[in-house]
């Protein structure tokens, strides 16, 4: 079956979240929004391009601080209202410098801190 | 620091987005959400309780079809809005019986089936 944007399922705003995964590791790197012109962009170009929601514009992930993430595969879940993108990541995906934006862990009731921000 | 789940950032429906990956194997298995009760609720109890958009009420994972997830640990992403569940899941995670949720890949333009539903 040929895959169409305009058949997955959006919020009121014209988004679906995006959960971004290393290829390479399986970890968890981010979750981010896309519109559907956004997963055709990102299709198309092979760099994962979401929607920024505070600055109501385009994001190709990396494109400024060069930290990019290119497209191993774009997933689809049973519902349609949520999309993995596999991915292979140069260098941080956090905008802390941090591997991944999880980098907080709930432990006995407090919270921890997984890694550290990335050395320039 | 202690963990508060009202410091997190919940839409306007009170809602956050989680991720339940497998502890074991990092497949990523499905996507909801929770409101603050909910985050109390899976921190307290170990089982993971999402809130069920549809049903409008707190759904306990697997309460109904065996198949739960244990909190294995809760984290946090850096901008406070998205969280990420560890977990021991028991059976399949998608209502269609499959292992993940995300079981449709595009591949070449075309949705490819990734996985079967488990047999009974």
């Amino acid at each position: 079956m040929t895959f169409d944007p305009a058949t997955l399922v959006y919020n009121d705003a014209g988004l679906i979240p995006v959960i971004a995964q290393d290829d390479a590791t399986n970890e968890i790197l981010m979750m981010a929004w896309m519109n559907a012109e956004a997963v055709a962009r990102t299709l198309q170009t092979g760099h994962v391009t979401y929607w920024s929601r505070s600055r109501r514009a385009f994001w190709i992930k990396g494109e400024s601080s060069g930290n990019r993430q290119e497209l191993v595969e774009l997933r689809v879940d049973c519902d349609r209202d949520c999309l993995l993108v596999r991915v292979r990541q140069t260098g941080p995906a956090c905008h802390t410098n941090r591997r991944s934006c999880f980098y907080t862990a709930v432990r006995d009731g407090a919270e921890v801190e997984l890694m550290a921000p990335v050395a320039n």
